[in-house]
């Protein structure tokens, strides 16, 4: 089965629901227009499904290899670089200064989840490459920009982010690589840096490291922390190659999935000869590290929407013409033929529901990149306000999307039963592949942290307030709509739960102890709420699109035979009633479960803590 | 670190919450004392922790391969296989007279957890074993019996049971395979077999599968399906082995997990030579495969519960010795030390979680496999209640204890960190593993059907009435406990909700579709109800003898620091003050999903039918 992809979700989202074409409006984004977007997003899903998919599943087997003290990538991954790059995919959202095609990024969202959803591992080498350019470019000097970051765009050179030390994993701030300042201004690095993504590979003539490193006398934590740029070869100053620098590639891990993604163990200065250039100040390494960890966190959300995608694509596909049992309305008649499973009102329920997370998921990470846009089309308190709603909703990307699609790739390994388990299809890899979303830049349980500890309070609470006021908007405009007055009355309920909790809290004296234990289904109730809000307000623009559809046919949609027989015949109509149906599938099968959760937090439960463990 | 179960769970379980003492004072197991079963427990699961676990990795990493046309096992297997017939594991709840021990089923359900979670591929070989060799027990002619059954009980045969064909997955009705009686009375088998676990293996010098073919003239569907014993290599009457049968192996699955254990493609009569034996009578097939295949599901279920305990146990040792971050208290004290994660109240919630759920779950199996026992031991309408509560539970042991299992190998992971996703520590394994016990066996979905389809309704729905009576006694029981009142309360308002769900389908016209499309949710939600009754009844004993504990210790429990000194000093109390609070934890973080789940089947939400898919 060919890549798909849910191409008129997307356009649906970009143009029918969020306000996309009026960033087109603005002088930064002015070179594009609606069309160009279009042709652009149908060139990157041409190349995500003729490039990049049919090399997935070799990457898998074959897998990167560690050899001679070198990361080898599976052989197919060259062609398909190459084609990344050539087409500039790379830095599809990045400056044009350097060589980016200036995307809004609301479109590369787009764009990547068609790339993360062929092939994660292999589009992994690109994401860190692009954050790594896009950090020189906004922090390094003059001539750092000059050597580093167009070859960093165009591909031409790797990059990747060198955070984790054996000690070190979600306590970066134990870190203990050391940098020592020389006399010519450079720094001599030393240390160990593991679960390196990309932190080798045959794909790039030259990989420029990123590396949080501690200054002598730097202060204990995170706060002691600086942040380097350590080429694997040394740059001269013409920008060519010179000499490689004294980084040694210890091994790779065996993983569960991931498996075409070198994840490197790296030793900086073995023989003490590592060279590194101090990007921005001393001690200012963590800050201006979270300018790539956080676009690398929504991307993570993203990669696990992505692979939620593909895997109910292809278990879509596959339920359509694998025959098996009967008809439900004919279960006990032995003279029946077989049907497709998707006749089954189980498999109908499962592939559904991922439908609708699907959909949910990639209307957060749609809106969030939207966020972002706005940001850089924006000053002053409207930009603030921008940047305020990135910041918040960029843990709820990160956790919310992956735990879900991670969630979706298991339901849609089932709907393929036995040979869900098997490698003959690919359901078994998505999910082995999801699985590292909810673990890496940050565990889920570091990102529930930070939005309680750091998102929630920040400005007094209200960017949380204004972006969950956009729900209670979408509440208010439909419990009175005969369609989705329950489905609304249900977003209400949820968000009602939301605010008791808040308010509660505040009353608490063991407060921190119940943010802190229930940090991560907190964290999902948002999720929850954010995304029954989105399908819900989506569903009310399709509706109207499809009513109009109707009308325009002479269609009514109380005749039954004839709307199905319309819904048959007309893709957009049937678009949109599965729009419709989504949204209110989702307000039934999970809003619920934020009521379900608040049970618990708002009661102070306390097991865990009191248990002997 | 070596494999750990939690025994001191295991004998609360057994000899303190369920009656399995009475058990021994019965005939039929009166030749054990409850001492002989502990000490049983206790080589069971050194072996389990000294031959079995030591070969789980090599199982997964060398795999079963398949080698000219034959499969080759891990070669770790052959020993650790050796040591499992040699005590006569295999067969440990099989009769005496043909060899077995005679062991209580809920004995052997204890023991099989401790197998299935060292290593679930080698424990498949001897699950199936146990299983073909009592059915030729059950309906074998006298010479099939003598010529078979002690030679698999012991573990020198090994046996199958072949169901499935490529067209014929769920739809064991639309089998081809044929089988032709000769004159000599005996059949000729013809067809193709897929996903026969054990189909071959080198472990065991003959194999004896069980194949469900279709005699000429015989109905469509399932009920045309007669029952073959079928041996790999041909058996003289004396018993030794003659001529090799005609059934060849095409070949094995790669898999997500279960490396160690061979599914095999068998081909029957490749040159129309291939001999089998009916087993009981023509058309009588599936009846007969079901008294294999029904404690075949518990026993799937019980992996679940078995990859989830072990998960959990490796989880939590790692916990308690991996340093990382500070503790809660001191989160912005840079000179804080590192602490465990297992002090971070996120880990502790899920490990916490974990655990409730393993107990949960644990006590689901050990109830239903009690039941097992009382239908040995009891007579007429008596032992027809305990057989209805057997076929009741069955679905849900099946699918509620593999969907949860896996769920909770997901959380241990989760709590590795970067280094569960890495093959350095066995989380993933557990994680891959588990996955096939939603599948095989009938998919959960499958499960949910036969659940609400035949189950429910058998005897006028007295047996789940009477099941979920018991714990409706327990919520009576606990309304006005002052410490269980809330959660007594909880599992309360959950009964009443499968109550009203229940009484409301009668009056609904979509009932068939609403039960259908929610069969899944709703298996979950009596799955749900089950557990929480069975932790705090649990619970309740717990308490009482965590007090005596106290009482005889001269502990007031509302003395904190003396109470928290005597749970750090006495390990039978932290066990039974963790069991207060599991039972607790579940019905606040788990009980509320119910209700959750019940909005959408009472409102009868039917966007999985009405979309166009």
């Amino acid at each position: 089965m060919a890549y798909q992809v849910d191409m008129r979700d997307v356009k649906f989202q970009l143009f029918e629901w969020l306000p996309t074409e009026k960033l087109l409006q603005t002088e930064r984004f002015s070179q594009w227009a609606k069309g160009d977007l279009e042709m652009v997003l149908e060139e990157a899903y041409k190349l995500a499904a003729e490039v990049l998919a049919p090399t997935n599943k070799e990457g898998d087997r074959v897998g990167a290899r560690f050899v001679d003290g070198k990361v080898v990538m599976p052989p197919s991954f060259r062609d398909a670089y190459q084609k990344l790059c050539e087409g500039g995919w790379i830095s599809c959202i990045n400056s044009p200064e350097f060589g980016g095609m200036g995307l809004p990024e609301v479109v590369g969202t787009a764009i990547n989840e068609f790339f993360f959803g062929a092939n994660i591992s292999l589009s992994l080498t690109a994401l860190l490459t692009r954050g790594a350019g896009y950090l020189i470019e906004k922090f390094g000097t003059g001539e750092m920009r000059q050597l580093f970051v167009e070859k960093m765009y165009s591909g031409q050179w790797g990059g990747t982010m060198c955070l984790t030390e054996p000690q070190a994993g979600s306590d970066v701030g134990a870190s203990k690589t050391r940098a020592v300042k020389q006399e010519n201004g450079r720094y001599l690095i030393s240390g160990e840096k593991i679960f390196i993504t990309s932190g080798d590979q045959d794909l790039t003539e030259n990989i420029i490291h990123l590396v949080l490193a501690r200054t002598p006398g730097a202060p204990a934590g995170t706060a002691g922390l600086s942040l380097f740029v350590v080429p694997k070869i040394r740059v001269n100053p013409d920008g060519s190659l010179g000499q490689p620098n004294d980084v040694q590639t210890a091994g790779i891990e065996h993983k569960l999935g991931l498996h075409g993604s070198p994840t490197c163990s790296l030793v900086f200065g073995p023989n003490n000869q590592c060279e590194g250039f101090l990007l921005g100040e001393e001690l200012q390494g963590m800050k201006l590290m979270f300018h790539m960890m956080n676009p690398a966190r929504i991307e993570v959300g993203l990669q696990g929407e992505a692979l939620a995608a593909a895997a109910f694509q292809e278990a879509w596909q596959y339920a359509k013409v694998r025959l098996q049992g009967r008809h439900w309305t004919r279960l006990k008649d032995h003279d029946a033929p077989q049907v497709p499973i998707i006749e089954h009102p189980d498999v109908r329920r499962m592939l559904f529901t991922s439908y609708a997370y699907v959909q949910a998921m990639r209307a957060l990470l749609m809106q969030t990149s939207y966020y972002i846009d706005m940001t850089r089309v924006t000053e002053g308190e409207e930009q603030e306000r921008y940047q305020s709603y990135v910041e918040v909703l960029t843990p709820i990307c990160k956790a919310w999307a992956s735990d879900w699609g991670f969630r979706v790739t298991e339901w849609c390994l089932q709907v393929f039963g036995g040979y869900g388990y098997t490698q003959e299809y690919p359901a078994e890899q998505y999910l082995r592949d999801a699985k590292i979303a909810s673990i890496y830049e940050g565990t889920n349980g570091i990102q529930a942290l930070d939005l309680v500890a750091r998102k929630l309070p920040a400005k007094g609470g209200k960017p949380i307030r204004e972006l969950l006021g956009q729900a209670e908007a979408t509440f208010k405009k439909l419990r009175n709509d005969p369609q989705f007055m329950e489905p609304a009355w249900m977003l209400g309920a949820a968000l009602k739960q939301i605010e008791d909790i808040s308010k509660g809290l505040t009353k608490r004296p063991d407060a921190v102890m119940v943010v802190l234990l229930n940090s991560v289904p907190f964290l999902d109730m948002i999720g929850d709420v954010l995304g029954g809000h989105f399908l819900l307000d989506q569903a009310s623009i399709a509706r109207e699109k499809l009513w109009a559809l109707c009308k325009e046919a002479g269609v009514d949609p109380k005749d039954e035979v004839a709307y199905k027989q319309f819904l048959a015949d007309n893709a957009d109509a049937a678009f949109y009633h599965n729009k419709v149906q989504a949204a209110i599938h989702f307000a039934y099968r999970v809003l619920p479960n934020v009521t379900a959760r608040a049970v618990a937090i708002r009661a102070g439960e306390m097991g865990p803590m009191e248990a002997v463990l």
